[in-house]
């Protein structure tokens, strides 16, 4: 029942064979790695504009130039990863980038930054997602956590039937998403330049009753709240190899096509913002805001809120496609449990998409559905592997010296000190709203990622045939452990033989009376094995075998043990209940011993 | 750690030789069995006034001739239970008793009424304790719900350390209650007749606001509330093997002077109620307002509370006593689970006494810890066990006849009479303020006996050897299933070969890279057992090995084949987590084969 379920889900399996065609074309591939990064043109304006409110509305028109200022490090990380993808053609994670070459340590970082970060993308975009519906439907804003988890589900149900199925469903709405904001961007300028900005239908009175002056500080905090305008832009570089061929070409141009809609996207709303005057509220977006008095109402304002809602929700995809990929490198190198390079039935990594989910649900749960109270979390895991990545190529081009390699020095040294500075800018002014939680989860997962390969090579070096020279001379006997005699028992005493002609029956005695009956009915349907009876004064059952046991080993050398416990398998569940779990109990309690092995034989009852 | 914190807890294993020595006095019996019955003392009255008082402050004087006729009824019933301590001196509880002389049906309706009224004994019990303490100090109203949880959690501890330490434990507190009552009841009789009854500090205004007719149906639903006094009278009959001998006559007379000081009791705290004017109040207990009005407050009047909520909240170690006594009977019968036959390294029945205390807490918690909104539910189960009982005993002596045969018939008679009519009226009154759930649990409960019943009958019939000609006789495989090749998988291999051999190792191959590797290693290590490698197109391990072993088995006969699973046990249970629970997963998909056997072979990892 539970598989048919999985299989109406996920569908069918696929073969392994099938996995190089799971591949996407320059249109589904933009889309796929677009919405990440488009999507925050949503909300990086509204955090800007909330950060530089405390100043008064006159601080508001401060937004332009620290757009502008964003949008110049979109330039040039956009174009240090387009080198990345040069030197790195089949497909190269900030991880890989930087282990490769600035170490180990350097590669943690960047690993665990960026697990946090999508893991924080699903969780933010999801959240910014539902908060657009919730403004165009604001009687649908007290059921937002369960509006946001049960986005969280669809996605992941999507990602987990595999990633060609996921392009298509997800190209559409990116495309509707970039009409619908370069429209809007266009109709408010055209309308700005006829008529000037609407006075606002009911001036929102002043919410700060004493203002705060404008500070560098103020203005450094405003840009670092813009700068999860980046997010997403290393995906393109990290997933080379899920392009048709030619992989490396028409990932370099999706990127710069991304580059090109992004910034316009971004300062267009930036833009508009100022231009229109328009104030950050709780209750309603400020692209809500702007779409309302652009187009007035009407469709235009929903298309607006319909696919706000749908490039974020899906822009946690994204993160979807990259978690997975992620963990399974790490867990491929050793550092994360094993399980996450398993691909599932369908060829995806199914516990990667599984724990992304299960965690930004609960970070959504926690921090309520919030975009803004997530956002201080953000960007500092985005520039630390940003930072780690472009560092690693100037390292690269410098050892490695290919043709024009001071140009692309001074193309990926430009990326480095600029997300190295912005890094600084957003660490700083955010670390009390809640930085440091980052900063101190990158911490603690390092020192994970350490723990769990020591293990792996210690299990490895335990495990190892190199100067194994063969296992020692093993003697062995098999003992079946009886508590009665009936058919079930008769069968696994004839199983004990087939392993072993010298076969010994041992019964633990809790009355003498009952060992007398049992005794009488061994001569006839024991089958000739010999009936061993131990006296247990405690009532115990382990107490009596463990001892036998000891003595059986106590001759020296390598004895084996194999105790054959029968057990009788009930037709139905519930019937479990009704008998001693006496086989489980064994197993639990002999499991830590050496060379003593539990085998249950099943005597399955037919109803 | 676990096991260290159960002997702390519950104390070191007792041999079973000791059982027999479990034994207990007249003093401490009569402690141990008088606290259920006494307790009621707390809040038999309080239940009659409750009824009364819709009907205004005049219809409360009407507790007297109630209280009187309650006081009969239990003359009676003690009465009887003496009689059937005569005719079962092993020890009879209603449940063996009703079988035995009216047949399956009547003991298992005896059974499961008598199984409810123990656990409701314990909720009501311990609610009413609380309530005592709540009385005295109001403060710790609001945690009462915690406070009941922490006394039942208490009272479980102590008995599963066994029942002569329960027997010191409980002796004392039931001689300060009946001490401390008696007090109350002498002195509140010399104060009235001295001085008459005070008028209380602050009238409290009446809460009724249009007041009931005193009907006959009020006066039976009072008498209906009252007869909670009568719960826990059957628990001596059915512990009289729990006497030091001689055991029967111990325990009449235990029985007898239980009879003598309930009666004084409970007609001595009614008649105080009524001469002193008491009304009912949700805040404060009857028996908390009467010692206040007798003892001014002081220390007499904390003595009062204090001992009232020991009895009480000790009272429900009678039900500890009992139910798993019971349950024990009821499953050597097989008609409830098996493992309420076990007896503990105490020598108790521990999965009774853990049942018991899950469920009464559970309870107390649906019912916010209130004695006033269990008690419709409570009374119903003992008068029906009561009336099948001596329903009972009028049968067997009219089989029997033994000498005097009509006096005990006449005696029996009269009680089964009497507890039947209780029975209807109890039944009739309070059906719809909850006793109808009593009424179902009960027919759910002889239901549940039944299936488990015929479950059991079922399996005996299956594993009989009655007509058994033996088993047929099998042929048998072994194979290995690796996935890599190291020291674990070498020494399975070399322990397969000790159960067979022909053993033969089986590989599901993922990748044919992977394979050639494996067949080159194995050359050299792998102790010439065969390898046979089976493709998997879906990257499934149980198809193949499924499809691998139907071939096995396709060649007729029984074939029995085992699967040897090798795997490495960490030293940590963490590390658990880093590896592929390959063991588990084989052993789940073939768990409902026939003829199949998984063992897996532990590698035991030193770090």
């Amino acid at each position: 029942m539970l598989s048919g379920l999985k299989r109406l889900l996920v569908g069918r399996p696929l073969p392994t064979a099938l996995a190089r065609h799971e591949r996407l074309s320059k249109i589904t591939g933009l889309a796929i790695f677009a919405s990440d990064n488009l999507s925050s043109v949503a909300y990086a304006t509204e955090e800007i504009l909330r950060v530089l409110v405390v100043a008064g509305a006159a601080a508001l028109t401060l937004s332009v130039p620290i757009g502008i200022a964003i949008a110049i490090v979109i330039l040039i990380v956009i174009n240090s990863y387009r080198q990345t993808i040069l030197a790195y053609p089949q497909g190269a994670s900030d991880y890989i980038v930087a282990k490769d070459n600035l170490g180990t340590l350097a590669g943690l970082t960047a690993g665990s930054a960026l697990l946090i970060d999508y893991t924080l993308t699903v969780a933010v975009s999801v959240s910014a997602g539902i908060a657009a519906l919730t403004s165009a439907f604001p009687a649908l804003f007290e059921h937002r956590i369960v509006l946001c988890i049960g986005a969280i589900a669809l996605i992941s149900v999507g990602n987990l039937r595999g990633v060609r199925e996921s392009g298509k469903l997800f190209a559409l709405p990116s495309y509707l998403f970039i009409a619908g904001f370069v429209t809007l961007i266009a109709a408010g300028l055209v309308r700005y330049l006829l008529y000037g900005a609407p006075t606002p239908a009911t001036p929102p009175p002043p919410t700060v009753t004493s203002l705060s002056p404008i500070t560098l500080f103020l203005v450094l905090h405003a840009f670092s709240s813009g700068a999860v305008a980046l997010t997403g832009i290393e995906a393109v570089a990290d997933g080379v190899q899920a392009f048709k061929p030619p992989e490396v070409k028409n990932a370099r141009t999706v990127l710069a096509v991304l580059g090109v809609i992004m910034i316009t996207l971004f300062l267009g709303i930036t833009l508009l913002a100022a231009l229109y005057g328009i104030l950050p509220r709780d209750e309603e977006t400020v692209v809500s805001q702007l779409a309302w008095r652009i187009f007035g109402g009407g469709m235009p304002y929903f298309y607006i809120q319909g696919v706000s809602m749908l490039i974020l929700v899906l822009a946690a995809n994204t993160a979807f496609a990259d978690f997975p990929r992620l963990a399974f490198f790490m867990a491929r190198d050793g550092y994360l449990p094993r399980q996450f390079s398993n691909r599932g039935d369908r060829l995806v990594f199914s516990n990667g998409v599984v724990i992304l989910a299960v965690t930004a649900a609960v970070l959504v749960a926690i921090f309520g559905g919030s975009t803004h109270a997530l956002i201080p979390l953000y960007a500092v895991g985005v520039f630390t592997s940003f930072t780690l990545s472009q560092t690693s190529m100037v390292r690269r081009w410098l050892r490695t010296r290919p043709d024009g390699w001071w140009w692309r020095v001074a193309v990926n040294g430009v990326g480095a000190l600029t997300t190295a500075v912005v890094l600084t800018v957003v660490a700083s002014t955010k670390f009390v709203d809640g930085a440091w939680i980052v900063v101190l989860l990158i911490t603690i997962l390092i020192i994970v990622f350490f723990v769990i390969k020591r293990h792996y090579d210690d299990v490895a070096r335990q495990l190892s045939l190199d100067g194994y020279g063969g296992p020692p001379p093993i003697t062995h006997s098999v003992l079946v452990l009886v508590g009665d005699l009936h058919r079930g028992v008769v069968e696994a005493l004839q199983y004990a033989r087939t392993l072993s002609p010298g076969a010994k029956a041992v019964y633990v005695e809790a009355d003498p009376e009952r060992t007398r009956r049992l005794e009488e009915r061994w001569v006839s349907h024991g089958l000739g094995v010999p009936l061993i009876v131990l006296t247990s004064p405690y009532r115990s059952l382990i107490g009596p075998l463990v001892d036998y046991i000891d003595h059986l080993q106590a001759q020296g050398g390598k004895h084996m043990v194999t105790i054959v416990v029968p057990e009788f398998l009930p037709a139905r569940w519930w019937q479990h209940l009704l008998h001693n779990q006496t086989a489980l109990l064994i197993k639990g309690a002999l499991l830590f011993r050496k060379n003593v092995i539990v085998t249950d034989v099943p005597y399955h009852l037919s109803h």
